[in-house]
């Protein structure tokens, strides 16, 4: 194995240095990995490497440029008919992609009988609603979910290889089928990003003193909802069956909330307790999915309390609040902001686990926070 | 006017003790306002009496019961029933409600042949998704928008006597009527509350596994699905119509995205340019109606820029850094953490004015923070 041949790591290929691509050269440079760059674009190639993602290709003398793994960081629409050209023109690489969708990939994989055996697709979900390719960064991965989804013809040394990739770049991996990942992506990313854009869509029905009533819940719902549409137009439809199925049973239950609240609307008083049955089932199923969510660091789900403190609106108060937090010996789990409407003060929620609750509230008290429990 | 002969304040009766008016009496009672209690419960009276929030109605003479205004704070299905009491018992008092939705009350009203020049609803936007009469404060409706909804009959002076109590309250006060109010809360809390519900209810399809790839996206457009669906049913169908009416556009748009997507689904690289139209309108439509919430205390919405920091997870880390934000001179706009999956640290994002961007970067890395701009 060449890895024997170059002890300093694993020759890596990768193609399209955006966001991703570049980043990923970044994170494995640094790991003492052996970094090719080679994007359609030459000025693009180049920026990677001034920032230290690695060396051009173009520039090896072809024993150095023979990879061990190629990642193709190409947009969408083309990463099949790239990855069919790596596999081709390297007969001993494994090659991956990192492309958000990955059924649709793997089919047209199929279509061109590439050799299989040393393709698997992987996800890397690094970037959110980020985007722009300076904004390269090395710990992009750090944390993140890294999905790796072999094929039926996909051989254990491929999925071991982009493990390795994954692993060094920081990032937590998840081995699932193609199919599994596009439900997953579609049931907790992209079904989500539809729900957030028609709920903000709505918002424009309103006359705009309205709009003005808008809490923190609305406010949560539709963050998500500055997106790319361009950006969303390609992974949605690159995830179409999946993100179709999901967005079906999701219709039905709107049709069936619908249909509830259309008989209590033609009988507020009457026998429509079969109606508010199904708006308690609904907030209910709610809750049970929402419970499935793991926790901070991949933990178990744990149900947090919280207090809310009253926070000034003034530089430094938040930090005051939470270095006090921090020196009651209290690790916050989570923190939401709300900030009150014409008012010289915030509302931050505090999330802690449920025994430190009593602790902090005195701790915070006694240093004259306006502490509210929950 | 009865203001004159007490300057103190006005005479102020609370009918209902729970969060709502407990907390009220006690904001109303630091301000200087006469506040009396009367509540089906002696007890939960007494307990709002033993808080500060005024004193029992039933313990005054005649003439010292006499109110200026009436607040009743009763649960959503008897609010009308006790307004028209109200208004019958105290010939010469303003009457208003506290209730979340305000054509249903306005309505039942007209029924009774109450004297609705005396009666004008309102709406304290407090208390979010906390509950229990426990937590009564009286700050609770500081910063908040408190809405009173005139209707046809209601005369100015019952206007203004409801103003000036809400504002004492340190509310931010929103005119407008029963219809709007309601059409209002349907698209800027009830509709999102469903489709947050039915978004984290489709995570129950999934296996365990795959729910780890959940991430800030999906966390914060199902926070409100852990609401509790009790009361959750009681506002949907009181507030049914104007809920159905925007429901029904959202599902009618929900619709044209599915069909968009079958059409992609059967023919993924043909002619489904209408398709991707339709998908990318959806999210466009989104961006535009995000873009009307209201920025920090009320103001025109901006555009922050943002930063993210990796923070360590251990007590004070995050003190430390939103101190040295503060230090800065550089006011936070908003704040949203993620967790790193097995991971010892978080990110923090942090939203600032854009002018402030640089600044912040700068100094934050002078301090050591690893600091990626967006």
């Amino acid at each position: 194995m060449s890895s024997t041949a170059h002890p300093g790591g694993r020759r890596v290929r990768i193609v399209g240095t955006g966001l991703i691509g570049a980043s990923l050269g970044l994170a494995l440079s640094r790991k003492g990995f052996q970094v090719s760059l080679a994007d359609p674009s030459p000025t693009a190639a180049a920026l990677a490497r001034d920032l230290g993602a690695g060396v051009l290709a173009a520039d090896l003398a072809i024993q150095d440029a023979t990879p061990d793994v190629v990642v193709v960081a190409a947009p969408p629409d083309v990463v099949a008919d790239v990855v069919a050209l790596e596999l081709a023109h390297w007969p001993n690489a494994v090659v991956t992609d990192a492309a958000s969708v990955k059924s649709a990939v793997l089919t047209a994989l199929q279509d061109k009988n590439a050799d299989l055996s040393r393709y698997v697709g992987s996800h890397p979900m690094a970037g959110r609603e980020r985007s722009g390719a300076m904004a390269a960064q090395g710990d992009l991965f750090e944390g993140r979910s890294w999905v790796v989804a072999p094929g039926p013809r996909t051989s254990a040394r491929a999925v071991a290889m982009v493990r390795q990739i994954a692993e060094a770049a920081g990032s937590v991996v998840f081995i699932m089928t193609p199919d599994e990942h596009d439900a997953a992506v579609a049931a907790v990313s992209h079904v989500p990003q539809i729900a957030a854009s028609l709920v903000a869509s709505r918002l424009r029905d309103l006359p705009s003193g309205a709009v003005a009533l808008s809490g923190q819940g609305i406010r949560d719902v539709t963050r998500i909802a500055a997106s790319d549409p361009g950006m969303w137009t390609q992974i949605l439809a690159g995830n179409a069956p999946a993100v179709r199925s999901v967005l079906e049973l999701l219709a039905a239950e709107l049709d069936e909330v619908l249909a509830a609240l259309r008989r209590l609307e033609s009988d507020p008083d009457g026998g429509s307790v079969g109606a508010r049955a199904v708006l308690a089932r609904t907030v209910a199923d709610g809750n049970a999915g929402h419970a499935l969510i793991p926790g901070k660091h991949g933990a178990a789900p744990t149900t947090y309390a919280s207090v809310v403190v009253l926070v000034p609106d003034e530089p430094g108060a938040l930090g005051r609040l939470l270095r006090d937090v921090g020196e009651a010996g209290v690790n916050m789990e989570d923190l939401h902001l709300e900030h009150g409407i014409g008012q010289p003060f915030g509302l931050a929620e505090l999330s802690v686990l449920p025994a430190a609750l009593q602790p902090l509230t005195v701790a915070l008290r006694a240093l004259g926070w306006p502490v509210h429990e929950q």
